[in-house]
């Protein structure tokens, strides 16, 4: 008789039931179409397309066999780019400068509310639509991040934004409206849940021992049969209590709190990593629909890392009213899939 | 120009953006076709085909023009029931009474881990494939509450159970595998996060007032214009932070901690509710995918009820790396909408 095994993540109040009675294998989960793909008609983030969108915050333009920073701007929109960052043309969190920042609604019962202030942006990650992470060439995945550095350093130091989320979706199964390779960035006048309560053991952890627990967590994780992939600077594993089946996390060996923190060779061994995890990944279960989140704070307690859960369940009833999670193929066998799967990548 | 507006949940520490920027419209989440309701070629749920399921663990039957309440035995199945309840097949989590419930691994990290110690049943809520809630027979639909009731009542009552969670999935969009009408019901040997953290508040407030902290939602909701129904025992509303567009919370109004505390009158009109809000759900927007969850915990503080999730959008990176929501229509329109749904139901 088969007793599955409920698992509880390194800092949340999280569960998981890794549920492996029905048998699975890894091909139980590749899809046998991949229909969410095509590219539009028009797109909005091609080039020639700029003036569909609203001028660019940030642009990343070669000139003279060197990439200049600058942005759009009197109406005019950068050509030959190579990485562009726009507003979101529907964003969820907006910032009016000469406007008051107030909400004039009537509710009687006065239930908790704040005016969702902040940014909401898009980085376009290359020209070429079909350029995503999994496929991409390092050198244009190293500018991708770059492009990160910058965005986080600038929304970080604005005195309303408490919390910069940086996250891609992938395939429209997994929310991504425009199939063109693309990251988005939101700021929140609020630390979200998830992240406070992992600082807040960060913290606690930190001041009993003047150490971090995610290099703890890393150390561990480093011996264990879920660990995936590790260059000079980064490591990749399958987390202990994984809520999607085929998430991994990816961790800068160094402690550091935010992506501020990494030099040069830190960037460009990210620009390794990731693509040789999403692109193992692409291969292993034919391009499957995946979200990407960053974690960072910058506190001297903070380590921060990415979070990667591919798209193949549906979380349901029992997830949605409970908060636990059911995730049908162990974090030990998808580590051991995507080990070998990473070593058919370049 | 235009700012959204980021609601907490009442007790939860959940934030939602109600992302109303782009302008829609109830029929912006009409369904086109409904791809996912069709029936098997053979159904293990339905009439005649008993064997290919466990024996039930209770079956109400119909005999001498009285409800009988049995279960099967000696490999026997009963045959012309009304409502029955088996194990899953598959379970999450399981209970051996002979076996040591001991789980032997070896995992050189030692992060938390418990045994998935508990129950996981189907209780099938017709013999007529198709009765759903949504157009269920209100007699039909009583003895499918009384028999949450009579499950609630044995497993709630077992030492190694912690908490009971009632839950269903409609269409496979929402993760229902099987479209014949069924609710799940599994136990947990912890207290999940969702309701621990509801839990909390109400004990905090009780102690402290000697009063329910859902009674006062309740009395302020009933003002408001995100009240859709009520009835002598029943009040249904769009939640002041729903996370899901369309997500509405149906409460009994006398002050109860689980069903096991509902009159015969109340058990009516609960089926009466439940019925009419599917019902409108299901014709307002061409029978959406949905899953719903009971809360209830036996503590005074306590007040039980049901939260309806319609499926309608996408959890993507920036939901499940920061725990933050966005609901794309607000639950002001929503209510307006089912509202209007309602009065055309029987």
């Amino acid at each position: 008789m088969h007793l599955n095994e409920l698992r509880k993540d390194y800092l949340l109040d999280r569960w998981v039931v890794i549920a492996t009675q029905r048998k699975r294998r890894p091909t139980d989960f590749v899809r046998s179409k991949v229909s969410s793909r095509k590219k539009r008609a028009i797109c909005p983030f091609c080039p020639g397309n700029e003036n569909m969108t609203p001028p660019a915050i940030l642009v990343y333009v070669k000139k003279n066999g060197k990439i200049i920073k600058d942005k759009d701007s009197n109406g005019l929109r950068h050509s030959r780019w190579l990485v562009r960052c726009i507003p979101n043309l529907y964003p969820a969190f907006t910032w009016f400068p000469e406007e008051k920042m107030e909400i004039k609604r009537k509710d009687i019962a006065k239930f908790k509310s704040l005016p969702a202030i902040g940014h909401h942006e898009v980085i376009i990650e290359s020209p070429n639509h079909y350029e995503h992470p999994s496929v991409a060439n390092v050198n244009q995945l190293k500018l991708v991040i770059e492009a990160y550095i910058d965005r986080f350093k600038d929304l970080s130091s604005k005195k309303y934004v408490t919390y910069v989320s940086i996250f891609r979706n992938h395939g429209s199964e997994a929310g991504a409206s425009l199939s063109h390779a693309h990251t988005q960035i939101i700021t929140t006048p609020i630390m979200p849940r998830i992240v406070r309560e992992e600082l807040e053991k960060a913290k606690a952890y930190h001041n009993k021992t003047g150490k971090c627990i995610f290099c703890n967590i890393i150390e561990k994780e480093e011996k264990c049969n879920r660990l995936i992939w590790k260059n000079e600077n980064f490591i990749v594993f399958a987390p202990w209590a994984s809520t999607h089946p085929f998430e991994f996390w990816i961790f800068p060996k160094r402690h550091q709190p935010t992506i501020l923190d990494m030099n040069k060779k830190e960037i460009r061994d990210l620009a390794i990593t990731v693509r040789k995890c999403l692109g193992g990944l692409k291969n292993l279960l034919n391009d499957p629909p995946y979200n990407f989140g960053f974690h960072m704070v910058p506190d001297v307690s903070f380590h921060w890392h990415i979070e990667v859960y591919p798209k193949l369940s549906i979380w349901a009833g029992f997830e949605k009213s409970t908060g636990v999670f059911i995730n049908i193929f162990s974090p030990e066998e998808a580590a051991s899939s995507l080990r070998e799967a990473l070593k058919k990548e370049n």
